[in-house]
């Protein structure tokens, strides 16, 4: 039995003479962001673009934040133009939570410049940030949006984080806070861990191939460790798209958020009435709303 | 400057001459989990664990949610006492999505008793559910929190519905609604899709092996397919743990929502305020509270 007929059915069964117009098949998210128009894409600084190479070749991709963690990220250029972590490996993944990669364990010596001890950087002042409120509630923070391509944080005390969203990326420390260089670095591989927003230092986010640290097995240690003498996955280099020649540089751009693709993009994301769905809920978590970026158009 | 000194530190000033007690340690969700007495475990039948094995050995483990989707998982008990998936495969591993399962393409007949177009399941009344809140605000959702060990969602319709988090099984289906029976199910492998829920059929959660489909490679057509002839990951079986003889049957139990140690795990959760920790949040969000389950001990 159903007693409820919707409004629309009941237009069309009003005017049965006509033949009913289908309705427009709704656009999906991806297809929004395939349709933005080249003006609402920004490009993505050379800079701010470190390029990791794993054994086997695979790249993976990752845009930096320096409005956010500006020392955290001056080490990790310095480090990345010293070719510091050649050799290195991906030596921990932990399933649903992250994939740490450096040097682990044995210490090599800093390059000139990279800061032993940076400042925390876990979170900055909301002053001078401009957000595109996301529009629904969040359970980590008073407010949640978009700044400058990036995820973002709002809290009472008036300060703003990035925040830890799968492909998010951090700076392995200690337990004693403001013990991370940078030399470590881990990309959340998981269900977002939110809890570690204002708790670590994000200096950035993977663009491009996240999914082949996404894929390395789970070590079987604590933690994820790998098991010592197991095959970590090896790192052959780490170098920024800045430092490769303009023929082979990579270059990325992302949705720009004040863009009006961006927004009918979210509103999609919060709405999900395209063709799939039955019920769409009304709203959408922060991390399920990824900043679209993509590798730029030729 | 620090112009801010917490009360706990003056306190220990006052009393500077008998040396400071140092804070107890706080412990963490996993160390509160452990702590747990045998009271608040409870079984989970085996009529509702669900043994799938892939190819070189490796289990994964789900468990049946009949209160949500009683004829979608009769028809799973069915197809699994039938040896129904021997010889089938996982042939889609989304990104940051999910890992699929089953025949694909082809057809095989249907065991008798299963249903080919079962109800659609996507929710049910929440009359009858005691749901324990999580007591933190949902994007997606009136209110969130926990009910016979399940995390669920509340809608303003008087409906509730299981929610998509990492590890949740649900019924593959196409574009029209009501056309998934449970021969094809998928696991969300990546950050919680929870658009899905209310328009597919929840059927249960991975409770143990999750990895072994997280870690596998991600499919390169689209929606994460493997290339036709490429080797996706046999399944050699799948049974349910009632069928195994008692010897060998494997065993799991989940932390009963209404015991002080879950209220305690996810206040913990909320507030992370152990030692790794400098500022808590307050809040979590459902998918991020991932229900403890663990085999029975010896």
């Amino acid at each position: 039995m159903r007693a409820f007929i919707p409004l629309t059915l009941l237009a069309t069964m009003a005017s049965a003479q006509t033949p009913p117009t289908p309705a427009p098949k709704k656009m999906t998210p991806n297809e929004i962001v395939a349709a933005a128009p080249p003006s609402a894409w920004k490009a993505i600084p050379a800079k701010d673009l470190l390029v990791m190479t794993l054994a086997g070749g695979g790249k993976v991709l990752i845009q930096l934040a320096p409005d956010f963690a500006p020392v955290h990220v001056a080490n990790i250029r310095r480090l990345a133009m010293s070719t510091y972590w050649r050799g290195s490996s991906v030596y921990r993944v932990q399933d649903n939570y992250v994939a740490q990669w450096g040097i682990n364990e044995v210490k090599r010596a800093l390059p000139p410049g990279v800061i032993e001890r940076p400042p925390h950087e876990y979170w900055r002042s909301a002053a001078g940030l401009s957000v595109t409120p996301l529009g629904s509630p969040d359970p980590y923070a008073r407010s949640v949006g978009f700044a400058g391509g990036w995820p973002v944080a709002l809290y009472a005390d008036g300060n703003a984080s990035l925040t830890h969203c799968y492909g998010t990326v951090g700076v392995g420390r200690e337990l004693h806070p403001d013990t991370g260089s940078g030399v470590e670095l881990y990309a959340a591989i998981g269900h977002a861990p939110r809890q570690l927003d204002r708790n670590i230092a994000i200096v950035g986010r993977v663009v491009s191939g996240i999914e082949r640290l996404a894929s390395l097995p789970r070590g079987t240690e604590t933690m994820g460790f790998y098991k010592a003498g197991s095959v970590a996955k090896p790192i052959i280099n780490v170098t920024l798209a800045s430092a490769i020649p303009a023929a082979r540089r990579p270059a990325f751009e992302y949705l720009d958020e004040t863009s009006p693709a961006f927004a009918a993009y979210v509103h999609r994301r919060q709405n999900r009435d395209d063709d799939f769905y039955r019920l769409a809920a009304g709203g959408v978590d922060l991390c399920n709303v990824q900043v679209p970026v993509r590798a730029k158009p030729a």
